[in-house]
């Protein structure tokens, strides 16, 4: 097969070795293991998670929980804040499988109240301190409130906390990484304590992929929900919480012009295939990494290579003359992704290193 | 209709007013309106463009040559270097329509002669000060070469210059655009000069949208290429080359969760519909300015509030209280888009105002 355009190839060796690598640390920590599949938002890759053992997962919207639910899955938990204005996909999805949902205030659950006709799980989305969604420590007496209102309807099932330390992604390496994912926890089972009389079933749901690589214990967690270390990318790989050969897929894209004059290249691979998130690497925006193409893999040059501009199509690689001298319009380099959530939801498939096409779900 | 999730609504009566302006321009002008069609890829707006008379239109890859080859263009000019690896679907396209092809290296232009079966027309890429693709001023010797080349095989018909002044993005306001926009069409201008004995039918093209909305005269040009006016966005009203009524179109967001303490409320609307294009405005990063929704259009409130951060389907609003205070989840608020066409190619389709839902080019 000949990949002519902008295409993200996946190593299946390594994208299941980072599977099984988490469902084994899960395992030995004694959490449930629900991973977020946002990052690949594909029935195939699912299948892996399946294959490794996974039953529960975390995806982030109700568009992505119906194409996962038609491939089988049937214990979904929506990590983003309900949508008052999905009852109908909603009441259909609650109906078929177990189907966990967040609200963060009073009213929400009141509306969910007055308009489900199937029982849902109720989680409270917490804010440990990345000030992004849900309640915070000093709301106990709204959190208390809160849980009332779920316990006071037959259809809304309190099933405990859940948070997204989502400020790991700003960590200046694994160290602040590890500070921030304790001292998240650490208001998770402080809340857990002050709500026992009124909850005592509640369950603690945690798992960035930064913390989730890091840390081997999740002392008083019930539940991890990592999903971008399925593939992981550049920015986990500058954040620490990686290692350059666990990144488990490269966007091939063809050279299509080379100035050697000013040691960059032009690509066919822009905005609309890469989205445009970037990390700074020595104080400039990055948008991608080059590696050479082998044969269905990938090979590290040892000098560094990087994407430093994005347009629609267009991306412009600066790279020294040892690697400007090898390119050449007509054939194709690798680039990783700094952010292959991004990446994976544009590009809507992935090639295989096997010679497979496999899909990603088309809505978001 | 309902819109129940992210959604971007176009208002038709504001689209056809800037595809008609723009149209009028060009007429007045004394040039060909050769509209780029990498914003809206849309065969139904396309077909507004058509209503305004226009035959000959831009495009951004060759997928997107085949779409609106589809639909009955038949005139159609890919402005990006060519990709030499696509030879197959070029040879179909050169076949049925007259196809426009970019190039700026010798060995590009060998490699086109040998493998093409039809002709095409063959641009060049000139480096008119943007210094992303093209030849400069200074490779003078370099663009006879090439030229020579094209005119030495049979299936290459040299059609003329071709630049895109895309550093009128970065420029400070509408006086640096109208500069820079000279300086560009001046260095055309000059190097058409220098070739005129190997080249005398050279046409030249340009046309970026603050050039083409600024601009009432594109002396000595034969074309213009604008793309982005068709919807204006909020980059382009930053820079000055639209005003906020003339922008065709915003996001509809369910609002999910409001956070009054800190002047904050959370949007369904991230990095998924709206890409992660940004500006800054007073310093900080912005990613959208807020509309409020009205039966089909919106209102833009006299104080401001922006989408200051966007996760994966997350976007955190930022807002004054007589603003904040009004939200509620369950109920939609309108976002004018940083960038109309990075968030069109996510959405892949439009909601129209006349309760219609219109076609995005799939591919990318």
């Amino acid at each position: 097969m000949e990949l002519i355009r902008p295409t993200y190839l996946i190593n299946p060796v390594v994208c299941k070795a980072n599977i099984r690598s988490m469902a084994d640390k899960a395992s030995r920590a004694g959490v449930v293991f629900r991973p977020h599949f946002k990052t690949h938002q594909s029935r195939q890759i699912g299948r892996w998670f399946r294959d490794a053992g996974v039953s529960r997962i975390t995806v982030s919207s109700l568009l992505m929980a119906a194409y996962f639910q038609k491939d089988g899955w049937d214990d979904i938990t929506v990590a983003f804040p309900v949508n008052l204005q999905e009852m109908s996909l909603i009441n259909r999805l609650a109906g078929i499988i177990r189907l966990g949902l967040l609200v963060e205030d009073g009213e929400s659950v009141a509306h969910l109240g007055r308009e489900l006709v199937n029982p849902v799980d109720v989680y409270l989305k917490i804010d440990s301190g990345y000030h992004r969604t849900g309640l915070e420590k000093q709301d106990l007496p709204e959190i208390g409130k809160i849980i009332e209102t779920i316990h006071a309807n037959p259809m809304t099932l309190f099933k405990g906390l859940i948070t997204h330390a989502g400020h790991t992604y700003q960590a200046s390496g694994p160290d602040e990484i590890r500070q921030i994912a304790d001292s998240s926890m650490m208001i998770m089972r402080e809340i857990r304590n002050e709500i026992r009389d009124i909850a005592p079933q509640c369950i603690l749901s945690v798992g960035d992929t930064p913390s989730c690589s890091l840390l081997d214990h999740f002392t008083g967690m019930d539940e991890i929900r990592p999903g971008n270390f399925v593939f992981y990318d550049l920015m986990q790989r500058e954040l620490g919480s990686c290692s350059m050969d666990q990144i488990a897929g490269v966007m091939v894209c063809p050279v299509v012009a080379v100035h050697p004059r000013r040691n960059q290249a032009v690509i066919y691979g822009g905005a609309v295939h890469f989205s445009k998130e970037r990390i700074l690497v020595g104080g400039r925006p990055v948008y991608g990494q080059m590696v050479f193409l082998n044969s269905g893999s990938w090979i590290i040059p040892a000098d560094k290579a990087y994407l430093v501009s994005l347009s629609q199509e267009h991306g412009i690689l600066e790279a020294p003359d040892t690697i400007i001298n090898t390119l050449k319009p007509g054939k194709s380099i690798g680039i990783i992704p700094v952010h292959a959530c991004l990446t994976a939801n544009l590009m809507k498939g992935y090639y295989l290193a096997t010679d497979e096409i496999v899909d990603h779900c088309q809505g978001s």
